[in-house]
């Protein structure tokens, strides 16, 4: 095996070595029961268990309660949620606001825009999402809701704070869920897939407000309806049974190290990787400094000729997965939880090292 | 570990020894690369070079060619299909034929009727779906597709040849795909979820004329979309990577084998099992002779009070699973490839020599 890549790919991403070795093991023989975890039946005791105790750190991460919020693992990505999230909660009578900070963001407003009326309520595009738009000073009468991005992948942006919102706001939380502290009370329903931050793809977790499921469109297939899938426990039909068991185990390693240890590395881990692009002249960062995201930290080399000689300079330290997206170029860093303080530091020390002379 | 058990669980399902090695031993380092399976990137060449390699083993157990069938990897399961399958190609002037072989087909028929006009062209509920419904003599005109399954779970039924349709054919394959050879040309389209016969829970395989995809919905979002999803290569988002991989290893093990020797081995295998059933005046197969499934074997106790003492003298023989569907109580065995001949021996063995008064 050659020895353990400093991983920086923005997804599927970098897990925790003990998240592997579980899930390895469980493969092969799921907790001495002699059957893989990969054949345990999704109806029986052992799946059940899974599902009970990841709904739990979830809440507990989260700081809700099982009495106000459900706990849904989902099939079919982002992407998924972005059809899903209109066609449940979008009132033919009303209109769905969506706040543009980028890509993804747009990708969420274009497909809800195949359910009903929908309307940018503020965007960033005008700087080519180099910082968050600004919350609009008001809003359009009677949203059916506000639907965000907390953090933005292929532009490094992040929103440091939930905004109140009047009406029901639904956030993809996908690249930084319990990266920091939140008030995740604020969203009537987040989402996260779960290859940045929580595990293997092929999953996406779900958290939603139990009264907002209650207002969902009462007429859509079970497969497409928040409200069956929650009276269903996530068991609707077979579901992703060892991603989400990959979610499991990374929960349990956040847990153990608590919200507050994560949140302090993440904030270390950026700042040294902030702090080398600020001093080296052949590097810079594009992102306006207030809205520079933790977990992605997006750059470019002045002279953009020089970026292959960079990256084999990373490929001789070790260091994999920065190349930026493909619809950008540049370069990007993926700080999510499970990379270390290490990594960051063997990533801020190429930057600072690297003479493109030699 | 526990000695690895006979089992016979309908899904998910036991997979091959091979395939559980390769999974784990690829999570901890994928081919030497020195980052886990589970974090290699979605548009890489490693994640391409799987989907290649995968896409050839379908077409060729298919017997069919990429110029005429697309392969596509997709979340969401069974019930995702259901609704997908009329989203995309129920046309708003004409009904979707459905044959009610039992309760998964009832399913994908309840389903599409959110879509449009539905038949049902014919049903076993009469006698209880212990046999297959005979083909209709004749059809209605215009019908935009016919769906079936082509093995029934639940109830023990398997249609040995796909028939002739004179309009397109829509076939569920989860549970019986490559299980025997089939003129798969005959479907326009055909499906199967992984867990049964394919790999990990999270992924579904669905093979699609690419003359039919031409024909689908235009206005849907891409992420219901065949075409769409066709074009953008199984990876319009991030894909289940790792469910992928363990039906790639599947598959690889089932072209080594070649589908005669699996179906001769599946012959063999349903053989002993209903041999021992026939044969043991404790237990009865409700399954009609010439319906009988050679995947899932149905079976219940002349006295079902006896029903507890036999599976404990299961547990006893190291063999689990076979439990009967939570609908319908009594037994059932999944003989899916992966089950051996040896497993399946095992279950005859238990059969025959099981005393109730013991």
């Amino acid at each position: 095996m050659n020895p353990r890549k400093h991983y920086f790919g923005s997804g599927p991403a970098a897990l925790p070595q003990c998240v592997l070795e579980g899930m390895s093991e469980a493969i092969l023989d799921y907790k001495g029961s002699g059957i893989s975890l990969l054949s345990i039946p999704h109806r029986g005791p052992a799946f059940q268990a899974i599902l009970d105790e990841a709904q739990e750190l979830v809440l507990h991460l989260s700081g809700l309660s099982a009495d106000e919020y459900a706990v849904l693992w989902m099939q079919g990505g982002g992407r998924h949620q972005f059809a899903l999230l209109p066609m449940n909660f979008l009132k033919t009578s009303s209109a769905a606001g969506y706040i543009d900070s980028g890509h993804w963001a747009q990708a969420a407003l274009k497909t809800a825009q195949h359910y009903g009326a929908c309307q940018t309520l503020c965007s960033s595009s005008d700087n080519d999402y180099s910082s968050l738009p600004a919350w609009p000073p008001s809003l359009p009468e009677g949203l059916s809701y506000i639907h965000l991005t907390t953090n933005n992948t292929i532009y490094g942006t992040q929103m440091p704070e939930l905004p109140l919102s009047p009406v029901p706001l639904f956030a993809d939380m996908s690249s930084d869920i319990f990266s920091i502290k939140r008030a995740y009370s604020r969203c009537a329903l987040f989402y996260a897939v779960a290859q940045k931050q929580l595990g293997a793809a092929g999953v996406t977790l779900v958290v939603a407000r139990r009264t907002l499921l209650e207002q969902g469109n009462p007429s859509l297939p079970d497969v497409f309806s928040y409200a069956a899938q929650v009276r269903a426990g996530s068991v609707l039909n077979t579901p992703p049974v060892s991603a989400i068991y990959s979610c499991l185990l990374t929960l349990r390693w956040m847990q153990q190290q608590s919200m507050q240890t994560i949140e302090k590395q993440n904030r270390e881990k950026a700042a040294l990787v902030y702090a080398a692009l600020d001093e080296q002249p052949l590097f810079h960062c594009p992102v306006a400094k207030d809205s520079r995201s933790l977990m992605n930290v997006v750059f470019k080399m002045n002279h953009a000729e020089q970026e292959q000689a960079f990256l084999n300079y990373c490929t001789s330290k070790n260091i994999e997965g920065i190349r930026g997206h493909r619809l950008l170029g540049g370069f990007r860093a993926a700080l999510y939880n499970a990379v270390s303080l290490e990594d960051a530091a063997a990533l801020a020390n190429a930057i600072r090292q690297f003479n493109h002379k030699t």
